[in-house]
């Protein structure tokens, strides 16, 4: 979890009354409901006893809609808080990169 | 889905009665259940408007399970039908491990 | 390349006289003498017919080291080009990040 | 490196006089060459203050040429090594894998 300072950049943004992701929350439910289908369908497979292979398949098929989920909340992330932070001042901009390349690198690594 | 030539190998292990990945069947199930709970989690998230940072922690938590389910899938399979197609035949040998190289170029990439 | 235009935010920046990751620059000439000695180092392994895992281990060594000198440039572009442009205003904010986003996107799938 | 009983396959293969990527050995090592002038390329651009996005391009590039080289690597590793492995005994079998999934964990992971 943020702690009160990483989250105070959506303090900063509460006169919008949302965060960087909140345009498209409806979407990101959706997308996120289709994740689960997703999940619940590999333990169908292998209950079913499904070739290995087809199950590596969608498996790699799920991965790639999560990846699809991260690469957009970072982007409305970065074009809301990001941004905000930026023009709050240096220090909070310093504190918000730094806080979105962790998100970054854990991205990359995974 | 494979098709009929790829699964071949599965009918050659039916003397043991199984997939490489049916030892490990109920941990398989286990698993993905945990992996469903967790797109429920993120669309709880979501939903509470919780902080961008905090639902990308999660989303590569999953992304990192899903990953460990992939990598295991995929050791069972080779430690089973790869290992029982080469006992096959060069031809048997050849196509499974053509076919491993696909999945493992999907979980490369992904 | 870059075009023009992604290139705006440079000339925005030419009062500093430099991109984001100059500060760092002979850092970066340094990691990337050393990438280009494991390049080499790998041709001697492959010359002096190596075993291919630890052939490989090199390359994965090679990879992360390219890995952090990618999210090191990052880092350095985001706290430089995109912090100015997000104060430049909303259009220039936008464009930054929408290029950042793409070379992020590319880190992620490869 | 490879203790000797990792290296095992390979004496196994003698008889061929080789590993398994040794029939591409003049196509790996000028891959390799082709990395190397990557490398190189890329101080360069460091050298000449190119813009962060297009050095961030660059070395995306190279980083998918290395990691052509490791699937190439991988896929002659599983057809030589790991097929040979197979047809020695369960125990070879079983060593030959658990050392290919740790390579390939190491390339998912990186």
């Amino acid at each position: 979890m943020a702690d009160e300072t990483s989250g105070e950049c959506c303090h900063g943004e509460q006169e919008h009354g949302h965060h960087g992701y909140i345009g498209n929350q409806a979407g990101y439910l959706r997308r996120l409901k289709l994740i689960e289908g997703q999940a619940r369908g590999l333990q169908r497979m292998v209950e079913e006893e499904a070739y290995c292979i087809d199950i590596l398949t969608q498996v790699s098929a799920m991965t790639k809609a999560l990846q699809a989920v991260s690469l957009g909340l970072l982007s409305d992330h970065m074009n809301h808080c990001v941004v905000s932070a930026a023009r709050e001042g240096d220090e909070a901009a310093d504190a918000k990169i730094a806080e979105a390349m962790q998100a970054i690198t854990r991205l990359v690594k995974s």
